[in-house]
């Protein structure tokens, strides 16, 4: 296609995910025509990233310190702990501003077929919280996907055992904003199976 | 949003074309979990571009060496230029397997509204190739649109003064594989002006 390190950049652009070849030809002409510093900070901060990033002790989230924002912050319920698979579903329940205890991230969810068992997850490490930081409820938030209900499966069984330990689900039902018309299957056989009095 | 250095990643790869905060958080995370290997190669590739893209004395196009594998190659015909706006364009063209002559790549099209006029185009390297290298042929094929066909214009009035010179242009109409009920005004009528005998 092109010559040399244009054709080198495109390919490496390529491989990022959700990059085609169309944008990765796109992105690599921006950066020709672009200020080199603009260059040098997108190649400092891969080389930031690269040499390690920072999760958090507690939970698991990616971080600054060794203790995040949010596990370190006082006014934040300790006894509260919200199970999410990724650190971008952090991000998606902090933007509801409802919800005040704090978090613990798993890197993931259970899916043998790819070879993640409960062994690739932080399990272990929410065992060894509740075991000692007085936790009182686990808000099990996976996604609403065969994965996500497999490991929150998963979790009610491992915790069950923790005597006098709230666990609670995020609800299923219908989203906001959406027509009842266009709802699953799946959603609405939710959405009926957890009707509320009202 | 997140801390440190992973937000520091999603906001330049934010100012990215066409990629978006969505994008930027997925690749982001990708780049996270890869080989610290494919970051490497990443960045190389930023490195090389940066340090300066070699482009092609005689046509403009980006290139390995200071004449590109097209200007180079003693097959292609010397005497038919094609002129086009960007290296994008040059792919294009040779996407076509029917194009066996030279180009000429102008590095963008005539906008005097973003002070792109023809001193910041390769037109006066245009016009010593064509007054030196025995030229006789020259297509003007820049972009269908507003300053592509200004500059077409403005190119067409520059070559004139060329004796023997011939100056063509792309021809305009239906895109094959579409629908003319779905032709717009201006295709339509391109389409019936440039009507031919058949």
């Amino acid at each position: 296609m092109y010559e040399g390190p244009v054709q080198d950049l495109i390919d490496e652009l390529g491989r990022l995910p959700g990059v085609g070849p169309k944008s990765a030809q796109r992105i690599a002409f921006h950066l020709l025509a672009a200020e080199p510093a603009d260059v040098t900070r997108l190649q400092e901060s891969l080389q930031k990233v690269k040499e390690g990033v920072v999760f958090c002790d507690v939970c698991g989230n990616v971080s600054a310190e060794t203790t995040c924002r949010i596990c370190g912050d006082s006014r934040r319920d300790p006894a509260v702990v919200c199970v999410v698979e990724e650190p971008k579903d952090v991000l998606a329940v902090e933007r509801t501003r409802e919800f005040k205890g704090r978090y613990h991230v798993l890197g993931g969810a259970l899916d043998p077929l790819s070879g993640v068992g409960p062994d690739q997850l932080r399990v272990r490490e929410l065992m060894a919280r509740i075991g000692s930081d007085g936790i009182t409820e686990v808000i099990i938030a996976t996604d609403p996907n065969t994965e996500g209900e497999a490991t929150a499966t998963y979790l009610v069984r491992m915790l069950r055992d923790f005597p006098g330990l709230n666990v609670t689900r995020l609800a299923s039902g219908l989203p906001m904003g959406g027509d009842l018309e266009f709802a699953d299957e799946l959603t609405l056989t939710r959405a009926l199976s957890g009707r509320r009095a009202v």
